[in-house]
């Protein structure tokens, strides 16, 4: 694929027969947007696949009465669920040929790929299909926050929150999953360090405050006499039983992520390098080429 | 919220109103299958959050033409996609009362919870609207596999794989995002030491056959002279950049990861640990029960 900047030049979508549509010129509101064409080879899909494969795929998708299904863009590091729309035809085939999270806009009637206004493109690695085969799964890394408020992603809005009447205090808590949602906390506790008074005292405050004392939880060594040791080792060594593993792991996890926050690196950076060094996946990310610079 | 059990009994639904909906006797095919009730309170939803905050919420979602709006089930510690359905008010209503995913069948025309034939519920600790209230996120805990065909999620069909010809051998490939793709890959590795001339050499099973050589990369010792520190401290303490510090984090997990397969721990199980400790959601797992013993 192709990737040049044409400012002014923006790429709508490509036909499941391979053409390439774009459209020229944008302005929004009163700042001009730079616009980035991806062009996707017209004859991508008979390339890699063949076309009649494709076409196969597509027939094999359960769509509905409108010939749509439901589909899913998610962070293929963090495993956010970043949005939900639906895909036709030509949504799914675009996104197969171009590798940017591409949908069908009900309301406009149009295909829109996601990213082509904010440039915040879902790159997607490999797409999946459920057992039904009328929902997909587009696995991507966002080149950006996925909702159009800015939100990282769209699931921002908790129930419990609301029913709970926490709108105010809680808005905008993402829908985070266990690691990250400790790494959220673990951030919050770090903000609290600049204001002492407006937070409670906290193990991970002390870590915080304490590098010396958090270095050696990491390293997790036991002086007894000259032996050393550390705990996540020695339930491999002494063959202590799998939950005592698990948690000794997890005591890793939680003093590395602090260790983390004080370095301002992201969980989603390690995972982001942890997929280069050891990814095999089908569409590799070196095949998937970033759309803007 | 009460939990029996009662053989032929079996739930189906919570209405909006608090009612509870069960039928009795099953028998599915050849094998008698046991159901479970769960006995949601007739009150729950008032004693929880007040009856009219539940009808305000239900009216603030952005219902289809249908009364319907998408549901995707994740699973709170992995962030894996279990599986995709729809909801209507009631089923949205349900969820929220008896904490299992439940959703709307369209070409049934009822209610089903996900579990209530295999006792594989979801056991839902938080729900998220999108941007538009139009998705919703049951963010929780699977009890087991979640897609009727017994794999842990519905989403095991790999694109790339179809249409590289990769059915085959690709088979049940499931949708895993960056650190589960890692951890299915070390298990792999593990698998291919029981038949050594089927796999190539590898720097993980090398790490597998030698306990020393792992414990050994897990510490990250360095000894220089009287000098001991791991690298990932090392990052710390002498102020490297955030891309070292990610990279050795990288080390870190990688490492970590093959103990745990040498274990036969799994990533989920270190979470669900971490949860535990940690977890300070809105609907806390210690109020979620489990729905069978």
């Amino acid at each position: 694929m192709a990737v040049a900047h044409f400012p002014c030049i923006q790429f709508t979508r490509v036909t499941p027969k391979g053409s390439c549509v774009f459209s020229v010129g944008n302005y929004s509101r009163s700042n001009y947007k730079r616009r980035y064409l991806v062009l996707a080879s017209a004859t991508k899909l008979e390339e890699n696949f063949g076309q009649s494969k494709v076409e196969t795929l597509l027939n094999s998708i359960k769509w509905n009465e409108k010939g749509l299904a439901v589909a899913i863009a998610q962070n293929v590091d963090t495993g956010a669920i970043l949005m939900q729309g639906f895909v036709n035809r030509d949504a799914l085939a675009t996104t197969i040929s171009s590798r940017k999270a591409t949908f069908y806009s009900r309301s406009r009637s149009t295909l829109w790929t996601k990213g082509e206004t904010s440039n915040n493109f879902v790159n997607v690695h490999d797409i999946f299909l459920d057992c039904d085969r009328d929902s997909i799964i587009y696995l991507g890394k966002p080149d950006g926050p996925t909702c159009h408020t800015g939100a990282e992603t769209c699931y921002f809005t908790s129930v419990t929150d609301i029913l709970n009447d926490q709108q105010q205090a809680e808005e905008n808590k993402l829908a985070l999953t266990t690691l990250y949602s400790l790494e959220s906390t673990i951030s919050q506790r770090k903000a609290e360090l600049a204001a002492p008074q407006n937070g409670k005292p906290s193990w991970t405050k002390r870590l915080l405050l304490d590098q010396n004392l958090l270095c050696s939880k990491i390293r997790l060594m036991r002086y007894s006499g000259r032996e050393e040791a550390d705990e996540l080792c020695r339930t491999l060594e002494e063959n202590e039983d799998k939950s005592r593993t698990a948690s000794e792991m997890g005591d890793v996890l939680y003093h590395a992520l602090v260790l983390l926050a004080l370095k301002d690196v992201k969980t989603e950076d390690v995972l982001a390098v942890l997929r280069h060094r050891f990814s095999q996946s089908g569409i590799e990310e070196k095949k998937s080429r970033k759309s803007h610079s």
